[in-house]
């Protein structure tokens, strides 16, 4: 019952390995793409597949209010729906009730909202959470939690912890386990360590088939986000996926998967596809930028993807100064592939023991020096 | 030198051949899928070739302004700038000066436009047309003309069309002759049958590789375009291609080629594709649309298209409703393969003396039933 995690190799405190879903098998370390509203936006499923993907993440507040939980079920499964046959990875809505939606009232039961789109009230508990997860056939469900804000006092992280494992162990309960579908807990606790040790050792006691650290990525900056998961990862056990939520850029996936992190997911690659920021092995690059107008070269010298084999940075300018949708179709596409890229890389070189050497490598020569707004 | 035509087979007026040139061989009748700015909107040029399309149409007054034609022949021409291998057509620009550029004055020289984009003075001339197709290394060039406004006298249809044959010597002068590239004529003089009679002799005394009928699809209506296309398709010559500018719906194709036309270009499939509106064998349907919101079914049956064959109308509802790019990618992909598929479906009516048969049976079963805007 449930998924299945294999360690294959270790590098200091890295591990690489495949999870092993309805769905299929994922490589791990992991980055998945996010899939807001049962499309990763600009991308053809299959085109996301190419990149090296594995798995999606769907967002469960997004979904819930529209096209509904209970359509894309009746439509046969997310899924289907997408048509992506591959592993999905569903968040529980937590956060995204926190961060976009109106009005809300937080009890012991859940949070009363109103939708963003239409104002429209909304009930999210962890059962009703775990129901629609369930309906969108996710094969990796995640508990129901409160989103802490950051920065917060000792006192109301606690307090929003413990809520949070009372959540998670009513989404235990209300999770229907299935071979092949997994349930992961949410460890929180902000930037304190006896909090998120507290966390993690209360969501052992529940049990569960992955561990994710949430609370982070909210503005903390990436030395406290380090310093939080030094501290958090000895509390979590050695057999299961870790996930790291919302995280990150890749020098935060680098320093992440050195501290223990198997999985992550972010929009940054494919928001910043949409703005015309492209991801190089020398950092990101505005195509935007004139210098590029008349720039023969691809985007990125070795890259696989279609927008660096087949088109010069000229026509990618070109196309986001003419704000043609392909400019943003290509440019996904290649952040994708870069991102899905630096995996395949931080696999190999856990594989190989050379961990430390790569992250040396790609961080001398990765710098942000060319990022404008 | 220039390009070829080969008729292989016709039923009644209507003919099926290829027309061979530098990038390659364009199977008539032809429907030619715009890509006004370098990029079929919302297509990767790959995808657009899978639809069948064996020429794009280029605009030579969005090109001019932006990326400019010198840049793009700096990058190696608008093949390998947009990553196009087959062949290109593009128009001269002077329909576009008609209907988007600003603060236009018309001469015996020319005609001086200022920008839609920044205001900025262009001048272009027959000769500056030329040059510029020549830089984009367009496969099949159009003369220069002056787009006659409609409704219009006969005594402005004259003048205008006059000037227009004049420019039409001028840009076969300046018309730079290679192996399998071409140059058309645009027979004009609006609604007049001396007019058009007049125009289609001056033309084939200069003598072209091609005739376009110009000035229509200009809000003349469907049957006064097929009384333009009975009168003066007559005074074409049978063994040289006949294009049909900016033409058209389905049911216009279909009923010029039965009056003997082999090319078209128009951008109803792929706008009609980012506005929700696709192309069935039942006639057009808005996805956006309630009642698709629960529907299963794909939008056509036995459509090889991806939005076809791998996603339901529900899907299709969902992603125009949430605002996805996708949505516009897909049913653009959608509506281009309609369009292939019935250009496919005339040629095969053609060689097979079935013509009217496929006709009547597309059209009874083809209806606007339910376009709503």
């Amino acid at each position: 019952m449930s998924t299945k995690f294999t360690i294959n190799h270790t590098d200091g405190l890295a591990r690489s390995g495949v999870l092993s879903t309805a769905h299929g098998e994922i490589r791990t370390p992991a980055f998945m793409p996010v899939g807001t509203a049962a499309t990763v936006k600009g991308m053809m499923p299959e085109s996301v597949a190419k990149t090296g993907a594995d798995i999606l993440l769907g967002n469960t507040y997004h979904l819930m209010l529209r096209p509904t939980a209970e359509l894309i079920a009746d439509m046969g499964g997310l899924h289907k729906f997408m048509n992506w046959n591959k592993p999905i990875l569903t968040d529980s809505g937590g956060f995204q009730v926190m961060s976009l939606s109106k009005l809300r009232k937080i009890t012991e039961q859940g949070v009363v909202f109103k939708s963003h789109l239409d104002g429209s009230e909304y009930n999210l508990t962890p059962e009703r959470s775990m129901e629609i997860q369930h309906l969108l056939g996710s094969d990796i469900t995640m508990v129901f939690d409160e989103c802490t804000p950051f920065p917060v006092s000792v006192e109301d992280a606690e307090k929003s912890m413990q809520l949070s494992m009372r959540w998670a162990e009513r989404s235990k309960n209300a999770f229907v386990r299935r071979e092949g579908y997994g349930l992961f807990g949410i460890v929180q606790g902000s930037v304190f360590p006896n909090l998120r040790e507290q966390s993690a050792a209360a969501l052992q006691q529940i049990g569960f088939d992955g561990y994710a650290v949430g609370g982070l990525a909210v503005g903390e900056g990436q030395q406290i986000m380090f310093d939080v998961l030094d501290f958090t990862m000895p509390h979590l056990p050695t057999d299961k996926p870790r996930y790291l939520m919302g995280v990150g850029k890749p020098d935060d996936i680098i320093g992440a998967v050195m501290r223990g992190v198997d999985m992550f997911d972010c929009v940054i690659p494919t928001r910043a596809g949409r703005f015309a920021r492209g991801y190089t092995a020398d950092g990101e690059v505005n195509l935007r930028n004139a210098k590029f107008a008349t720039d023969p070269t691809p985007l990125m010298e070795n890259c696989p993807c279609p927008a660096c084999k087949s088109y010069s940075r000229a026509y990618l300018h070109h196309l986001f100064r003419a704000e043609e949708m392909l400019g943003a179709m290509l440019l996904t596409w290649h952040n994708l592939t870069f991102y899905q890229q630096l995996m395949q890389g931080l696999r190999d070189a856990i594989a190989t023991q050379k961990l430390t050497d790569f992250a040396e490598s790609f961080l001398a020569r990765y710098k942000k020096s060319d990022t404008t707004a």
